[in-house]
């Protein structure tokens, strides 16, 4: 049966009264509660969430340590989804009333010099920081049923039938485009794709190494074999990722648990008579983004990190390694903006130049939200796609 | 009187006996002994020197302490130079008798892939190990009157009447360029104006923080000047280079001495309103390569490594300061492809686009070369210019 698409002016002004898997203790199942959802103030705009799906990021907040400045219990995650909007505030032309819109952790505001740029994704007027509430006022929009706040996450809270998002965190698409896949652009796709084409400009023929193959990983090498990328390799301690990563166009795999006495960047070395010319880390590990720089080559090799580093450990390099001509920078969500750049990623999708169905593993029913969990935490999935009871 | 730029056809396939200053021992006077310099072997080219000039690392490898592997004395020290070519080896087509020509530390075989590309600068085809002796034979073409070897520097060891000097290593500019300045072009100020044109391809109205006003980095700033950069910082501990760095283009100066409680990058983060769009490290230390780093802006803010790290320590960067679009990148010769560029640079000289007359704070005669070494290692000079007494 097809999702229920439709929105009521019924509650415009006023707040609606919705489920939500709530967090509530860190690491702990997901608990679907009815709650209150605010009408959106100004700049606001309240979506009417059809699908939802679970990002890494997720379960990095759900099992944060309740003592870490941005954990926040009760909370409402998620931040990869697609909606409608049901209503919108004071100023909001952007979108209106039934339209189909992606929100986005990433803010882009249109107006800083960030953003006026082509240079940079990192809106500098509203920044990033992972909020607790919306983010120009710092509050929530959220009340259970004994009247308590539930925070947000990363300005999105997608595991909600309802959530409130500010307007420089959401991206009209088209009116037609397939939901499952909509959402999937909400985050990690589009963060490795992005990665590949905006930040690192995988030219043809080259070689690339992407360092862990999840959603973001798969994701990088779809980008790089869209490039046209001679070599793939596709570094992971799962030695089942290999199978999955040709889908995707991974063409060689390491394995670093056999990679017995030498280090994974002198296997690389040897593979790519050298170094490869684009490197991905993916996972957040300082030492894994040394070994991603050092299996870079001289001349042009270039580095990129997309993991978030958790632990706080430096990134420790040999300055004279980096003389020949080595790169590495970092970006968030791929160097992708969102206002201007997710509707082409869309467009690439529908034009079958950019193929997003294999990262799709399993669909569940909201209320059986806790299975995507347990499917992400096992290692089953890519992307376990949540589909609301509306 | 002009210098002697001529050449005679006696010597060829023959030994030639010259004046050389030799560096015997570690850190002190080098000492003008006659030598013997053998005829160009294969895709060799004996030169006549006619000026060199003194850049900072002649001054490391003098003061090389004798056991690090790539010290080697007695040695003939300099490698920015100009000079006609006296003869020529099998094979050498690329220039001939009496062409004027300009020695270069960075091999340019024109036929590896690095070569080949228009993102590298980094021959892989005959890299640039520092050579005690010739790039392909690694033996050494000069002798002291005792028959016995003296080593070569960096593949050029222009404190010679006569060198000789690989094919790959030598370009050829206009016969009636400046001599003085053509020397100027051979290493120091090439790397500068190279690293803010072609690394960080310095944009119109951006602001540049530089870390070290030696030739170098005056050399960045001129670049950045040409460039249109609207705010141009030096950092020097030397509170004089703000006067000199002037007349290159610098606005703006910081003395981290004077900084107080603050951290260098503090204060650029305030003068410039989040970061620096490009920072250049032209020293050499891991500490202040951190500092530049930091100095740079989120969203496209790139720090170029241009100083020589030599004392292994490492560069240890917060990952997480990473992930907002900052590009941290390394380059020898400021990305100069010696064959195709220099001769470029030269050219914007001629048409009074980049004035390279500041950079000669003093001449002296070839008799007088310690000189040379006092005036820099008194901080006197930018570059003293050596003329030969041909
Ligand atoms: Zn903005
Ligand atoms: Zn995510
Ligand atoms: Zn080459
Ligand atoms: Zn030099």
């Amino acid at each position: 049966m097809p999702i229920n698409r439709s929105i009521t002016r019924e509650y415009i002004g006023k707040p609606i009264r919705c489920k939500a898997a709530i967090c509530r203790k860190s690491g702990e199942p997901l608990v679907i509660e009815e709650i209150e959802v605010d009408p959106p103030k100004s700049w606001e705009v309240r979506i009417k969430i059809l699908y939802t799906s679970l990002c890494h990021s997720d379960l990095t907040f759900w099992k944060l340590d309740p003592s870490v400045p941005f954990a926040g219990f009760p909370r409402i995650l998620g931040h990869e989804a697609v909606g409608v909007v049901e209503s919108v505030g004071k100023y909001v032309e952007e979108v209106k009333e039934g339209e189909l819109v992606v929100p986005v952790f990433l803010p882009n505001c249109g107006e800083c010099r960030d953003c006026e740029s082509t240079k940079s994704n990192n809106c500098s007027k509203f920044g990033s920081k992972p909020f607790l509430g919306m983010p120009r006022d710092g509050t929530s929009r959220f009340r259970d049923m004994n009247g308590e706040v539930v925070h947000h996450l990363l300005c999105v809270s997608s595991f909600s039938e309802y959530t409130v998002v500010d307007v420089t965190h959401l991206v009209k698409i088209a009116q037609d485009f397939p939901l499952d896949k909509a959402c999937l652009l909400s985050c990690g796709v589009s963060t490795g794709v992005g990665a590949a084409w905006k930040v690192a400009d995988v030219e043809k023929g080259s070689t690339v190494a992407i360092f862990g193959l999840g959603a973001v990983g798969l994701a990088v090498a779809l980008g790089a074999k869209q490039r046209g990328a001679s070599m793939i390799i596709g570094i992971d301690l799962n030695q089942n990722k290999f199978e999955i990563g040709k889908q995707f166009g991974v063409t060689d795999f390491v394995n670093p648990s056999t990679c017995k006495e030498k280090s994974v960047s002198e296997v690389i070395k040897d593979m790519t008579n050298g170094g490869a010319d684009y490197c991905f880390e993916c996972i957040g590990l300082a030492s894994l983004m040394e070994e991603a720089f050092n299996s870079s080559r001289e001349g042009w090799g270039k580095t990129v990190i997309i993991g978030v580093e958790m632990h706080g450990s430096p990134l420790t390099l040999n300055p004279r390694t980096m003389l020949r001509g080595r790169t590495i920078t970092g970006s968030l969500f791929g160097g992708i903006k969102p206002k201007s750049d997710l509707p082409l990623l869309a467009q690439k999708y529908l034009d079958k130049e950019l193929n997003l169905d294999g990262f799709i593993t399993q669909e569940v029913d909201f209320k059986d939200i806790n299975k995507a969990f347990d499917y992400m935490v096992q290692g089953k999935s890519i992307r376990c796609i949540i589909r609301m009871d509306h």
